[in-house]
């Protein structure tokens, strides 16, 4: 390079400025000065520079396979598209924000500075008892308060139970038609989930024993099965407990879209368990809103420290902010209140959804008994991926029933989430998606 | 069962009340009535009825190994300590807290309704841009603001990094001694990783090439090795960027207590590189507080589709809220702010620690030149771990250096963070620990 003083002259700066850079660049490796020799680029920087001609790079990513790569819009139109239908989607014009703006801001300005520092892998303690408290009396889960683990919402707890229940290879149960995100959980984790059918009864049990009786694990969605919308009846929660325990094997009970139910509740899994074979998980995504990220886990005892450790190396703890504020929210009663509200304006949703695709467009729905999307089946030969695409083209999500199967030969039906629409809008949406269905 | 006349006569309650529970049970599958026969326990009931000597339950979480059992506080009671010394304390008492909850106000009374629903899995995009513009500043990070993943500290990024570029049995090279959290992180996605000797020039790349050349990946705390403190020198840098590149080999950068250096910090590794091979981890716990829960990843933009999808697959999304609070925390200069003002009040920390270390303890203390903690070097053959459990006793969280060691044969040291403690405090922190050696 050339002396100091020459790219002084040359830029036309100060020589003590030239000096001083030469200086960093040396300090960091990219120049080396000999005595009497000037100053050179250092072997090290020109090892550095990139070749001619980029050759591509040598090492890939590691060999392990991803899960379907479900988020990919190209090839799943409807999930580029946030119009009516879209599944997940609750009334968040209807939560009560100005409430819980204020119980945030109490929290802020009631903050204790301890609490700025790192917590428990498991929660905030109070939430928990809280959490405890309302799954005894809405869901008869009966657990002590340090069995619940806080997470960011269901989709973390299922990773979390699939790396703490399921070794590489393991074989388990799984709904077909299921929820993908759920199978993408376990797939990652390395465990087999094996398709078991579900009718209107929900889960095939007997299905289930003839299929893969050795199973380690199962994975349900007992109060509103997804997508196909069935409640699992009692007879088989007993027959699916029953081989849980012959087998030890591990129930994942998801219950993510409870508490909209069209009559009284039918008890959880784990209720009817007693804290054994089950693994309860539910959200606050569905019952508040999904930017909270809260959800639990409810952990049988001697498991609790295992998905602690697990828990600490993969993401460490939840934040305490938004843990304080639903605490307060569930303790005076605001989330009762809410979830009461909800479930007539879903009801009411629902009703008008189903009214509308029956009558006016001559489909059979399924799944209406609870929860917050239904199915409208189509004639076998008429693709659903199809009707999917040109929906979302006319600005409606609609998600197809095939899209959830994970044998061949699957029903063709379509997946509707009414939660986020008013029901003005759903029979404007159902009119729309009825042209497309007419094409 | 008796009959529900018998049942209301026996308890006193009205008729009605006992056939209202029978008819409950019977929906549930408990009890069965035969016409004309009475009501009876279900055979399905019968078989949920625990056997009278409890057998142990048959099946055991699969077989999949956990990390070393490092949250347990019976074996590293300094763990259970929250007193002085403990690593990864920040100064939470100067943090501007009366700010931090201005803006979180803020943002809450400015919070849009369509923010309350699902999320990017790479994050809140502003506070994306604010930070490759703080990086390309701070630590000559040149990136994208789309080649940002936020996360909610270093262990999740290390978690998702350690998913989505190594396979089962994929070796890389770990420092040693090294972060244990980290360890965890790779070993629990089933990677093995290979110890590299650690010296005052920080990861020794000449002995990592020497033993594992094939390696896919390298673990490294550059700005300050965790636990030693070396600040990896420009020539080491340079070689394990040669290496990275020859091999085709990922480098993870763990960022985690940059900005606390005693001079003009050094380059990243990833602003040495151009973007190529290094996959750079940054976290707000140190430079905010930990409860923020806020961090990011730099990806290489060809790895942004794999690290999105692992990110949806293990907890869908981060929360919008303190995300965005941060952004205008970083926007507003509030950041550069308090960083400079930790910068000197961390610097008077260490100063006096390490002058009461060598001065009143005749210590050798190593890593001073930057970050939050500092090693006093004990004498071979004191046990590190047993001065750590007496200091426990006495309050101190004193972490033994061994603790982080793969290798047997460790140095034998103490592990001192002075972040959480002010100068004072450190000094009769030291006296205590002093007492408890010269036992």
């Amino acid at each position: 390079v050339p002396s100091s003083r020459a790219l002084a002259a040359d830029l036309g700066v100060s020589r003590i400025v030239c000096v001083t850079a030469y200086q960093q660049l040396v300090a960091e490796g990219l120049l080396a000065g000999r005595v009497g020799a000037g100053t050179f680029v250092s072997d090290a920087a020109l090892q550095l520079r990139p070749a001619a001609t980029a050759a591509p790079p040598a090492g890939r990513p590691g060999p392990r396979r991803l899960p379907r790569e479900r988020l990919l819009p190209e090839a799943q139109p409807w999930l580029a598209c946030w119009g009516p239908f879209r599944l997940g989607q609750t009334a968040v014009a209807e939560f009560p924000a100005e409430l819980w703006s204020r119980l945030l801001v109490r929290c802020i300005r009631r903050q204790p500075r301890r609490q700025m520092s790192y917590g428990d892998p498991m929660g905030h303690a109070p939430l928990r008892e809280a959490i405890a408290d309302h799954l005894r009396a809405a869901r008869s889960v009966r657990c002590a308060p340090d069995q619940i683990m806080i997470v960011s919402g269901s989709q973390q707890a299922l990773a979390l139970a699939a790396r703490a229940l399921l070794a590489p290879g393991d074989e388990m149960w799984f709904e077909d038609p299921g929820y993908p995100g759920a199978r993408d959980a376990f797939a990652l984790a390395g465990a087999r989930p094996i398709p078991v059918p579900v009718d209107d009864d929900g889960l095939d049990v007997a299905a289930g024993l003839a299929r893969c009786p050795r199973a380690r694990a199962a994975y349900v969605t007992p109060s509103h099965q997804y997508p196909l919308g069935a409640v699992l009846t009692h007879a088989r929660r007993l027959a699916l407990l029953a081989w849980a325990r012959r087998r030890g094997a591990w129930i994942i009970e998801d219950d993510y879209d409870t508490g909209y139910d069209d009559g009284s509740p039918i008890p959880s899994l784990h209720g009817l368990d007693g804290d054994r074979r089950v693994i309860h998980i539910g959200t606050f995504s569905k019952a508040m809103f999904p930017a909270l990220r809260l959800g639990y886990l409810v952990i049988p005892a001697d498991l609790v420290e295992r998905f602690t450790i697990i828990r600490a190396t993969l993401d460490n703890f939840p934040g305490p902010l938004l843990q304080r504020a639903l605490d307060q929210f569930l303790r005076e009663g605001h989330f009762a209140r809410h979830l009461r509200r909800m479930r007539t304006l879903y009801a009411e949703r629902r009703r008008v959804l189903v009214h509308a695709l029956e009558r006016d467009l001559g489909l059979r729905v399924r799944g209406h008994r609870a929860g917050m999307h239904v199915v409208a089946m189509l004639p076998r030969g008429v693709s659903d991926r199809a009707v999917a695409i040109r929906a979302a083209q006319r600005g409606l999500s609609v998600t197809p029933l095939s899209s959830c199967y994970a044998t061949p030969r699957p029903a063709s039906g379509l997946v509707l989430g009414f939660g986020g629409t008013p029901a003005g809008e759903l029979v404007d949406a159902v009119r729309v998606l009825g042209r497309e269905l007419a094409r």
